[in-house]
């Protein structure tokens, strides 16, 4: 039986590398029972390490009532960790012939109706969920690293899984404290890591081509865009780029340059539908506060940003 | 002739928009006086407006003795304005052949051997320095919205730039209190906006095919990645994604899902030259950090992050 997402009081971890085991760290802190594990020679030694090097942040950031590391079980039997099951998080290496047999074999040990998720990059569940017996119950709910700091998780189900299952972990990853972005279909990489990643590859082109610098590329970010996008994110950044027209006038003027050599990647072309989808997205997401509005609260949040880090 | 960087009193500023108001702000909270020239109908009031607004937030930050909004003075009159210049920057719109001509009509009103430099955020000098009877002069001094609070500027010269020019204008700017990366060679977009703009055209993308909307696009990045980059930058970011192998585990592990279809940009080709650099380059910025000390600052700027935008 499925509990509630508020009833959900032992989280089972299976993999405990950096991701699984930034999960443990996480669960641990908000309170709930874990029970990690992980065939890998050593994982259990690594796991309490990284366990014990994010408790003080964890701690510093507040413990949930009851929260505590003797709550973390490490069992070496899967059927045994998964049959104590409320929830199960997935996060073994990113190899997908590997999970699909590890979800499987999660399935058919974890209680009915149990919700089985996965931490995986990129893959969709459509691919992962294959041969699970009951395909329904397992779903995407991808972290950042650490995942025991960074609030974002993007929830995604495959084909076969049941609609209320992507609902239901939405839910307990909010209760569980997390900031997650439910998805209504399946991309490779999600959104963040699309992103993410486009940066990184053109990042990767640079160094090769002889461009930049590793140290010049993690400068440019540090003390540059960087150091905007906690606070607003790329698009309402851009909102801000245009003066008092917004966005709107962003588009409207800067769209040839969007066709500059800038990058690598090809523009996307800049139609009406485009233009209007992006304008309208930031008004949406602007919910009334001006131009004016945004810039004072970029500003505070940059000062903030720049003090937080020592640097102003 | 040129003043030493340290004997910079007056710096004019040539377009005034979102750009080049923020660096009068800036020019002007360091205590220099400053010069503003921009044709458009109302430049002088909104530049006035965007001063003002800005103006609360550089008090925050600390003014430099003597630093006065009074002592902005408004020029109609170019040749007027740049006769008094011991540095310019010009921030004209973004377009090449108007550049081209600014530039050459500002040298040839600037006392000799001052420097001038373009804010231009993707052109090359070489392409904006052709009308210039004194090209050497001439060199670019990249900004980040709003320059009044972003630290960073990309400087670098082009074909007929004299060397001296370049390492003079990186050394103004750090008197003036930014923090500079000096290229060796003219790229289109520079390093920062290279990476941004590949994130933005993979956004951009995503939102023409109905993958993510503008809103997800921005809390993917507020409360994921975004929280990271201030810190360490993508590429010290990925050393801490290894676990203790850091950037070479990172690389040669997870090297084949860099062809995953993670993004429409192709990926680099992973030749053991750029794995070396790559490598190399984190090691060198890592400076002796071990794994776990960067792990440890990681997730104090995290959290610091986290504290300073009021979501811990």
């Amino acid at each position: 039986m499925r509990p509630a997402p508020e009833d959900v009081r032992t989280v089972v971890c299976a993999g405990t590398g950096v991701i699984g085991g930034g999960w443990v760290a996480y669960f641990l802190a908000r309170g709930y029972d874990v029970v990690a594990w992980d065939p890998a020679a050593g994982a259990e030694e690594r796991l309490r390490h990284l366990v014990d090097a994010a408790w003080p942040a964890l701690t510093e950031l507040g413990l949930a009532d009851g929260a505590d590391r003797a709550r973390l079980a490490y069992e070496p039997d899967l059927a045994a960790a998964c049959g104590r099951a409320d929830f199960v998080q997935e996060s073994a290496p990113e190899d997908l012939d590997l999970k699909r047999r590890l979800l499987a074999d999660i399935d058919a040990v974890t209680p009915e109706g149990v919700v089985v998720s996965s931490s995986t990059s990129g893959y969709g569940m459509t691919d992962m969920q294959t041969l699970c017996t009951n395909p329904g119950r397992t779903v995407v709910g991808h972290p950042f690293n650490p995942p025991y700091l960074i609030p974002l998780v993007e929830v995604v189900g495959g084909e076969q899984t049941d609609a209320d299952v992507v609902s239901w972990t939405a839910d307990f990853f909010r209760l569980a404290g997390k900031s997650v972005i439910t998805m209504d279909r399946e991309v490779p990489g999600f959104i963040a890591n699309r992103l993410q990643e486009a940066l990184w590859r053109e990042a990767l082109h640079m160094v090769a081509a002889g461009e930049a610098t590793v140290e010049q590329i993690d400068l440019s970010i540090t003390d540059g865009p960087g150091l905007r996008w906690p606070v607003h994110g790329p698009m309402l950044t851009f909102h801000l780029a245009g003066g008092q027209g917004g966005m709107a006038h962003m588009l409207d003027h800067f769209g040839p340059s969007l066709l500059s050599p800038w990058t690598r990647l090809v523009a996307a072309e800049l139609t009406p539908e485009l233009r209007d989808a992006v304008v309208d997205g930031c008004d949406r997401e602007a919910a009334g506060r001006s131009i004016d509005d945004l810039v004072a609260e970029r500003d505070r949040g940059v000062i903030a940003v720049l003090r937080a880090l020592g640097r102003a």
